[in-house]
């Protein structure tokens, strides 16, 4: 890689795309370009990581989102420790912040971090100053690693972000993934619309320059990106009622076959951060049709973690002050 | 290892004893005697399957199998990654096909699945072309590496199958462990007997060349090896009454040491596929004694799946494709 | 390190600080002292223990104890696999000891076990002749590299234990941490104080030379250490009423800023096994102050069971008769 590009990520951290320059985050999708390649080799392993010690500590249930760190670690030939929320001292009454310098102590390089509340991972970025903070979601405020992935993953689709339009349909007002998705399709240039029941858009994103509608039919026309997300029954407050049924949010909000050959440009691309609810978000002809790009976002979504891990370490700077690559 | 050999393993999975020939399982246990050794040394690990990525998608508990495949994988040099079902995306909803698609698009190299439904690996398997999957156990079908670790201590203690008695003894209907000892053993040559409680045998053994017997000293009289299976009060159906009390159940069937001096060759050998309830199926004293080859079964399981995932990637073909041993 | 004083440490096994010599305490300190240094590094890597497996095997749950031996095991480039309680056979009704034989049939090199009930370790390590068994807390009886990590966290505050007085707080009676640690500063040449309600003071320590306190002021007069350990509220038997309440308690042998600063040396240290129960044991003022050395605690721990899982395996003895460092 080289070396001058590689100036533009400086963060020990990452912690969200709001804190992240155009630079930055076109250098980290650089990196992982290159490292999508050796997730395809029969030996997909490179001695980039070895030594270090990088730990997943999900406070909130997720294999998914763990698995692909952890694949991504190992593929580094970092070692890995994962800790979860059930098992861990935090059940026992400690402190995020005693939990973290606990760990810390043991020297890990990287901790990264799933937590139900927005801000976990900035505040154990602070109280560690001298370990790699990598945020894997805080409650409803950002998932960057995901953002990015979805940012590869159009910009493989699409060649580019300037002029393209991208349409997030669902629940925006509980979803971290919007989030770091707004905040990065702004900063490379593409236009964004959300589109969902009005009980479901938080405020403030017309004053970003996100265009807001509630209407599905005016949302899509001429989108060239429609990314559904998922209706997570676990992360709606108990007792809130945001819509009145799953069936009347499909119908006004579900993604079919009639719909996107209606109201669709014909080469739209259908991305959906997973696990999808068939039948609710997108009719399985469409999950499984020729627009959909969800399994090249998995896909993508190690090779932008392997990224991430790299750059937070130092990149090829550190890889070169070690006298390795 | 012989190149030649090697030509008899061709497929991309394991999914059960009833698909490969005579010649397949041979070979497999041909390879797994050659692992056995380096089980036995200081230095435990070989860099055959360095830089691949196995899945362990245990959808339903186990401790000792996965233990047994992990170790199996690591003394391989591949890096692991398990993923249980109560932490899984199929707590949430998710297909177990769409699970293991998104789990494809990480491009591991082998999946090894458990699943409580009878043709779990099989649907696996077809969806993920280009994925190689071994099955750990599917509902009451098959659990293929437990059939050729059985196979492969039958052969190292009677020095082969040809002409030898092995006497089934609990309940067939719900063992898979069962299923695949009698399609293996059926191949290989050697004579089946099954016994137990007539609402424990599945209809149609007989049409396949196997004894049934329901007395147990009939079943073991002359036979060279006892298979003890292991009563399953968890994969029994609730509500179901298919013998009257454990105590009945060891009475009749249960196997202590006046049994065996009276009824039972002297050389005969025991064996069990764990965990053992001892004085269910068989009393402390036959557990611990010498008629006893439990712990070897448990000790060629490693070998056993260290053959299995180094043949589902090719053996010795791929590795001579990728110019490394 | 020095062939000489490595042959100090003998054993297989390592169960408890009451087994070991003085000598052996001192020797596995020193390895450990030259193990921290690691821990620091940019690789925290070593080749010692490569192709060994180590099985960690916790019967009660622990998150910080298991990350710290996995730490240490990675970073000596062990293989590592984990076996908890509730996934485990031992939950269908197994016994530990048949779990523990089928364990050993897979030829891992190390078990290290944690138990609800005093002597776990000591059973495993019998019935496994074969294989090494390090004690990561049996009961109330001990947590041998708790005490030995306690040790070498006083041995770099103090420079040495001859003279130096260590007063313990809290739970001595179900204290695992307490028991290693008295077995342990006796050895060396410390002075021990025990203090806490007469309820929580197991009989039989000031036979061995312990002096036992009920009065804080009075205990802590002088000393050099006040180890102040954890209300485990979780291993306090239901319905046992050792204190009256939690604030009670902390009124009485809670540690702040003005018992200190009246009661105790000026240079004290202070010490806890960890999670600190804010503001029962200690006030966050103590936890985060200039007295406190906890978090240097669990970075010895790293280094310490480092020490154990090497010399357990024979130390450089062993390296050298495999012709490896």
């Amino acid at each position: 890689m080289n070396a001058s590009t590689d100036e533009h990520f400086r963060s020990k951290d990452l912690l969200g795309l709001r804190f992240l320059s155009t630079g930055e985050i076109t250098h980290i999708l650089d990196v992982a370009e290159q490292f999508r390649g050796l997730n395809l080799r029969a030996i997909k392993k490179v001695p980039t990581l070895r030594g270090k010690s990088v730990v997943h500590l999900f406070l909130e249930p997720s294999t998914r989102t763990r698995t692909s760190f952890d694949i991504a670690a190992k593929r580094l030939s970092a070692d890995t420790f994962s800790i979860s929320g059930s098992g861990s001292s935090t059940s026992k009454g400690e402190t995020l912040v005693d939990t973290a310098r606990n760990l810390a102590a043991m020297h890990p390089d990287i901790i990264v971090v799933r937590h139900r509340r927005a801000g976990g991972a900035l505040m154990l970025s602070q109280a560690l100053p001298g370990t790699c903070v990598i945020n894997a979601g805080d409650g409803a405020c950002e998932h960057p690693t995901q953002g990015l992935l979805d940012l590869l993953t159009i910009r493989r689709a699409l060649g580019g972000f300037r002029g393209r339009v991208v349409t997030i349909v669902g629940d925006i007002l509980h979803s971290r993934v919007a989030r770091s998705n707004v905040w990065g399709l702004l900063k490379v240039g593409a236009a964004v619309r959300v589109c969902g029941p009005p009980t479901l858009i938080p405020p403030g994103l017309k004053e970003l320059g996100v265009e807001v509608h509630h209407d599905l039919q005016e949302a899509i026309a001429g989108a060239d990106v429609i990314m559904a997300l998922r209706i997570q029954q676990e992360r709606i407050p108990r007792g809130g009622h945001f819509f009145p049924t799953l069936r009347e949010y499909s119908r006004l909000y579900g993604l079919n076959r009639d719909k996107l050959r209606n109201w669709a440009r014909k080469d739209v691309v259908i991305m959906h951060p997973g696990p999808v609810n068939r039948g609710v978000e997108l009719e399985p002809e469409v999950v499984d049709g020729d627009w959909s790009v969800i399994l090249d976002q998995v896909e993508n979504g190690v090779a932008v973690r392997m990224a991430s891990m790299y750059l937070v370490l130092g990149g090829e700077r550190a890889a070169a002050r070690e006298g390795r690559g």
